[in-house]
């Protein structure tokens, strides 16, 4: 349930509902607003009444969320919500080009990557320095180091940077280093994780697991909301289905879904979507034409030769020449490819 | 394995190559194509020596297919295969849009949405006059009488005409009226039927059963292309999931993997692939911007009262203004919506 | 909707309801117990009132059937509907055993076959003459001298014969031969083959598709129930998820599931439910505990080099150790596996 | 790949093949069993050359792993690994009953549930403290209260405690209270707790995730075995597919499968696998009968009131019943229910 205030309630108006609310045995959350607070009401599974709060001074409204995600739907807050990734703003009407390797491999390998995907019009950097492996004797990703390098690109590039967290403990290290911390799939029902980054105050880009609902990826979301972090970025990277011959089955269908029932915005990985490097263009274009706020692709200079994930990487020339295809697609869905205010660095 | 012969190899030489593999216990499927003769190789699983067959007058080439598909893939017919239904080619570049009810309910109806979909600028007619459904105690379609409504529809209108078949013993009848056979997700692998629409040589949109994976869709098209009807569109209609927001789950990775590895049309049917009215749009959009060849789209005069499926369809406005938005995204992505060329008739 | 009549209500009362359901444009099912008649209300979605009905002479209860299925379900039908296949009956307490292989292969085989699973306990064998393959390049069966082979094996041995058919056209053939109609998975939903077997009047295994839910099993049960045949058996054999280390994951769910909501009696398949010979028997013991009627299980005399499916038959050694195992879950679930009554013929 | 000394192979040569496995760069992890001492090779993606090894004084064998598990395989450890749990073995040719309630909700329902399911059979309690919840409106558990009752309901039933633990960080605390630490479904891929619990050096209860493969479950196992704690049982709990009248899909072939390829026990949850509670007395037998060495029961006082998953929950007369039909079973198969060696005190 959620209390909409008057424009114009006072603090002590806000203040009676809460303290009314916490008096029948639920907690609040506070959402103040440039116009009005709006106070989501938390607690067990039965909201409470809804009428004696309707009746108390300052309040306009109270909605029933009959959704089992609050924050996180339109209901509670209609207009898209924008988050702001180095200095351009995720989900404001333009497509954003999220680029990088899957793993951070080398001081080098990274700097250089960087430097190709701004030049192809990426406006963050992506890149994995701790890595979840299905096997306890795969590469793991180079730790803190990797989180350095990272930095040293975003310091020559300007890019901000996104990368994975995968253990509470982490994310104080990870957020020191990263624009945006990552969730990954396997990660998206680890509440100790999200409950982690809700309360880091980091844009957050969380993954859809591979057989989580669309419902279940809003309650996830709805965790780090819950918090009080608003800025939540949703990822779909497509799910686990009976097809083998792609890695996973990208869910076109989420895009709109999503796009209608929450503001948070939307993000399409088509690189895990497909898995395989010869149709993650194709899926890019149809994730953009759907409505996608912004995608995020693997790109290595020299996939073959990749530490993990090269079958699905891009190389820059592949990636330059995507990214010019999807500016055609942006614009025939009335959008614009994001691109970079301030002045590249060299 | 295929047997491609030289340009201009004589039919002597093409009977030996014929006899020799008959002798060895295998069937064959002689394609003559404009140029040269193809010669598909049909029998259990291990194929012959490919060595004495390379060597015999007239053969160019012995190719070991490793698929599991043999006609449907781009080994044995490595350009794109058009179909012509009406006066329009389907695989040719060109972006089709196929349109209409669901079920034919009424003379009046069927030709009204017909008139309304032309207009908006389909270039073939859909409705289904054998509908099959979960229960026996459904709708079942009007039969022969819906099928006598598609025929004046296309009569008064110039779209040709599509409608689904579902009884081996009732091919002939539909392909008396029909344009294109379509086979059910349903019968995707009823093999009597399969080889029912083989033998009638009409064209066959074929639809992905739900839980089918993209190789079984290309064997079932090799049922009808081993009889010898090359006039075959393959159809994405969505597969099952664990996902129940949507009424099933659009493959998108299928439009590029199909594109690559056959030379059949790919049709997307996007109101199935989604089953709700307000993300169709969105995923028709994905579809032609990830390279598919045609679009299906249910549309009703008046969905709230259709008599099936009436959750997924559009109205004739939202789908004119679909048209217009698919035709930007098919030229950013080099194509054009598919026009008639006949002068229409009213 | 079901219309229960009184116990011994006459003639002209039943026929004065059907009358007045035929006149508010329903179709009627009349079920004719050896108690009393039950009369099932089909057609379109909408029920009638049932007020009126209710209160006609000799009506006792008019019962709104919530499902979606009504003749196979437990509110229509509350006892177990037995089967009698040969000389005993599927369903009516006991555990039967069907056995035999995937394809009929020659005379010798399958007479082998036959005697082999009659003496190790099986009470009906099992044997394709039509065989439906994903390839048509792949062995289709022997067809019509398949049907022949099985009926020899029959007279030979006593065992009743059930074996599949795919083509509405060819029901009479087969049942000219077969004890028992199969329907196979891939043909769950093939409408014109359901009605054509309901028509039949032979009993039917309904096997399951592999990707249809529960609910829509007894939906195509349905379509046979209401063609007036209600000697239907339902057959579990293991649904498509994305495990690919098994061939299907079996559903045992799906066995006290189906045993709650339907009276008709259900087999289950391990053979195809897991795919692998070493598990088939763990999954067979494991149906009977969960309260299956019966199992249908491949027996090759040399699974190495069957023809179809040798990767999941059992050699008739493992065959009938099998059996002894499953004697004894039986007696520990409460039941006891089927014997044939009459003297074996040899 | 893993080095097989002689059995007798003296401390040096062990010490020698150590060293000289670390010198080619790979890490070891060595398993001194009672009558030899066996080497895991752990690195990178491609093991060392064998043969050079494999003439190193007092090595028997070396044996290629090429499964993407190691210590998980039978390759490596060929018989059945037991895990001491309480009093009694799980593995060992028994079939152990845990039960309990999905959450601690007080201290007299879980003294009261401990008594009550200790007195039908049980050999190990359940109960949730801290709770994995998709809503974080949910109730998420006791937590730390929740842990002192289960270990009060130990002190006075004797029965040892299993419990989930969802943080890294919160592996002391848990351990400190609990026999037995849960890793959820959710968390099959959490690697940061894998490796917490690995370090425990307590017994482990991996549950398979909602949408994991069989070797991926497998390969999670191996985090925690490469850690050096063998005292891992596995957990089929249900996989996610799109049948929706159950709440998940007990994977009856996992059971089988698994005793085939891994040595460790197989533990089987009917409660969360089928999700109602009326079934979950088949789905125990069936797995009982395909072997599992154990299983783990929703137990509550009054389902009815349950503060979770009541649905799924037995009462204690059920379950009584239960265990004497389980009883049944397990000698159909050669086995026994396991029971408690010490006198029990109250």
């Amino acid at each position: 349930m959620v209390v909409i205030m008057e424009v114009g309630a006072g603090k002590r108006q806000i203040d009676d509902v809460i303290a009314r609310i916490r008096s029948l045995g639920y907690d609040v959350h506070v959402s103040e607003g440039r116009e009005r607070v709006v106070i989501g009401v938390i607690g067990n599974e039965r909201p409470p009444d809804p009428e004696p709060l309707s009746l108390m001074a300052g309040v306009r409204d109270v909605v029933r969320v009959s959704s089992p995600f609050k924050i996180a739907g339109r209901d509670y807050h209609p207009e898209d919500t924008t988050v702001r990734v180095g200095g351009t703003e995720v989900g404001g009407g333009e497509l954003s080009i999220i680029a990088g390797p899957c793993s951070v491999e080398s001081r080098d390998q990274i700097v250089e990557t960087a430097f190709a995907v701004r030049e192809a019009g990426a406006t963050a950097l992506r890149g994995g320095a701790f890595k979840p492996r299905s096997s306890p004797y795969s590469f793991q990703g180079l730790g803190e180091e990797g989180l350095r390098y990272l930095a040293e690109a975003r310091e020559r590039t300007g890019l901000p940077v996104i990368t994975e967290v995968m253990d509470p403990q982490a994310v104080p290290l990870v957020a020191s280093y990263a624009d945006v911390l990552q969730i990954g799939a396997r990660n998206m029902q680890n509440y100790a994780l999200l409950t982690a980054v809700g309360d880091s105050q980091r844009p957050v880009l969380l993954k859809r697991g591979m057989s989580a609902t669309i419902e279940e990826l809003l309650m996830s979301a709805e965790y780090i909301l819950s918090r009080g972090n608003m800025r939540v970025m949703l990822c779909e990277r497509g799910i686990r289905t009976f097809e083998t011959y792609t890695r996973n089955t990208f869910d076109i269908n989420a895009i709109p879904v999503l796009k209608r029932i929450t503001h948070l915005p939307v993000i399409a990985d088509p690189s895990h979507g497909v898995g395989k490097r010869e149709f993650v263009g194709a899926v890019a274009l149809a994730a953009a034409a759907a409505g996608a706020d912004g995608l995020i692709l693997e790109v290595h200079m020299d996939p073959e030769n990749a530490r993990s994930d090269g079958r699905q990487s891009l190389d820059p020339r592949d990636f330059a020449a995507l990214v010019r295809r999807l500016s055609l697609v942006a614009q025939a869905v009335g959008k614009r490819v994001s691109t970079m205010a301030e002045p590249v660095r060299a």
